[in-house]
């Protein structure tokens, strides 16, 4: 496989399905919609059958029914039972090629539950790196991996042709692919995801109890800090606590950071304060650009939009006619107000264009 | 004034022209370029001559020259320099009507620097709440603040035409007033704008050095977390030194907490992980206007001001202490009564809390 060209098929693709998922949560079901739309059949599988309606009537995939034979099967339940149910699987499965992957946030633990099974070939963890702070399955998106990082994290033991599978699972998804050790992925999802949740909580707890007059202030900050907070408190209770070691090797450093800087402020010693924001400053430029290339200059174009229904569906729609690839959309929705601000993201290069296209086209932008 | 319909002018507009802006950087651009948009002249100045040349090509104004009278002056300066530099132009407009305000991110520290000064009736504190994680005259826009709270924050002895021109300075940005007392200001921000940046900045540190394939796996909630930590760290050092009373005491709680999820993880106590975590995402929720959430039904209360120094800011101070957010306030100014009628707008649900509060504070109100 060349670099810096698609790659051509290099063999008959291994994946056919049907496709298993159990759980039919967010991310299960999201996983159901980008299989169905890839032409992959879908079974779907849930403690909770009303989910399964759900995301059936979602068009996710059909109720697994006795006798089908999953080709592979996703584990997508919360990780307090990730361990229990692959094995499950494995077991189930026994003397099948059935391959088993999870989407668990944490790899290490579900690996130990099942190391010692006989058929652990079977398994190759995966995580995607993709969610949102709604869960359900009526938050299931098909385009929910489009363009995200998706962990493959092989284990020692694993059958290459499993894991081969899950990577084409992965690529029918949209997602790219990123390969680790499982104990090297928690280690980096521990300060990529489970220590930046912990600190967007640790700072919104601090607006739970604020007078409302305060919160008036409130800006565009606050609330990207914040906003991962929302996720599920006990789902994200269950994340942490699985990769408590790694997690509390960052914390450690976090809390000697933060010992630091309030000693900084309270005797004014700004050289180590500065040195604490650049920092900082320096590890959000650490943050690779989309789909892992290198951050290229971006710029933004804001477009006045009526707050009438569908003005964003068509401005959306318009962006897309310009052909210029929008790499981020913030909308700045004041309910008080008739008019919104919509902030496209683009390659600095095409926003000229993307003014002009959208200007042809009646809106008004903003430079 | 009947209720529900907006409120017409009562009398003509204050504000006219020309504004200054002293510091001609992200902020002070885009304060030029909101004002050029709204018609009116813009005088620029600043310490260095190529942020004046390259706003003033932007759009945002003429360079100042001697003998211009500026109606309004805006300090835009960085933190460590504002007290000095509002001081500086109250003198030497020493005996005219020009009103000045600065956009400091702090208010009690620059109101301390100029209390004495003999002319501070004209000085009226402000602070926008728009910004951006980059800095100079490039990054000005004009539509910066449109929909963004912008806080005025009157002292007790601000003169009450100084502080309705400041409102309507605010208001031709396309800035939402909201109000608040330098100290109040002060402790609000602290919480939704200073802390949430130091622990963008702690969490950011924690990217800065780790392994390029860790960082392969950052989705959109690590991006969000840290976005605003690429600010300059000299800025929010400057920023966060002259906060620092308010900042310990919310650090001081996030510690506690900090020392709470550590002790937390590590002994499997998944409770009181689970309550912090829960606590984060109530304080999600407290934040106005997500989800675009309909408006709430509001209502207005009037309360008699007679007309002499203080008591307007005095009006704002015990609304504040009321811990009502006041979404409006309209000032019927009738220059031959000795008595003006203030109309407060608040949440339907606040408004009786608010008329109790103020009578037993010794005010008249209407309802």
């Amino acid at each position: 496989m060349s670099e810096g060209t698609p790659a051509a098929p290099t063999s008959t693709p291994r994946l056919v399905g049907p496709v298993e998922v159990i759980g039919t949560g967010l991310l299960g079901t999201s996983i159901g919609l980008a299989c169905r739309r890839a032409g992959l059949e879908v079974l779907l599988t849930d403690v909770l059958p009303e989910h399964v309606r759900t995301a059936s009537g979602l068009g996710a995939g059909r109720p697994k029914q006795p006798g089908d034979q999953p080709q592979v099967v996703v584990v997508a339940v919360p990780p307090d039972h990730l361990g229990q149910v692959i094995g499950d699987v494995l077991t189930a499965t026994a003397g099948t090629d059935t391959v088993v992957t999870d989407i668990g946030s944490v790899k290490s633990g579900p690996l130990t539950a099942v190391a010692s099974h006989p058929e652990v070939a079977r398994y190759v963890g995966s995580h995607p790196m993709a969610g949102s702070e709604r869960s359900g399955p009526l938050a299931g998106h098909e385009a929910l991996f489009e363009g995200r990082p998706w962990a493959i994290t092989p284990h020692l033991d694993a059958d290459v042709e499993a894991v081969e599978t899950v990577e084409e699972l992965v690529k029918a998804t949209g997602a790219v692919p990123v390969w680790l050790t499982p104990h090297e992925h928690d280690r980096a999802v521990a300060r990529t995801s489970h220590v930046p949740h912990l600190m967007a909580a640790l700072t919104a707890g601090r607006l739970a109890t604020a007078p409302p007059n305060h919160l008036a202030l409130s800006g565009q900050g606050v609330r990207d800090v914040t906003r991962v907070a929302e996720g599920e408190p006990t789902l994200y209770g269950q994340i942490v606590s699985a990769n408590s070691e790694a997690v509390l090797d960052l914390l450690g450093e976090v809390r000697h950071q933060l010992d630091q800087v309030i000693a900084a402020i309270r005797t004014g010693d700004r050289a180590t304060l500065e040195g604490v924001l650049a920092l900082g400053a320096a590890g959000t430029r650490a943050i690779p650009g989309k789909h892992g290339r290198p951050a290229r200059p971006m710029q933004s174009v804001w477009v006045s939009v009526p707050d009438t229904a569908g003005q964003l569906a068509k401005l959306f729609a318009d962006a897309v006619e310009s052909s210029v690839n929008v790499e981020d959309i913030r909308i700045d929705h004041d309910p008080t107000r008739p008019v919104g601000l919509v902030e496209l993201v683009v390659d600095a290069e095409q926003a000229d264009h993307l003014l002009d296209s959208l200007e042809s086209r009646g809106w008004t932008t903003h430079r």
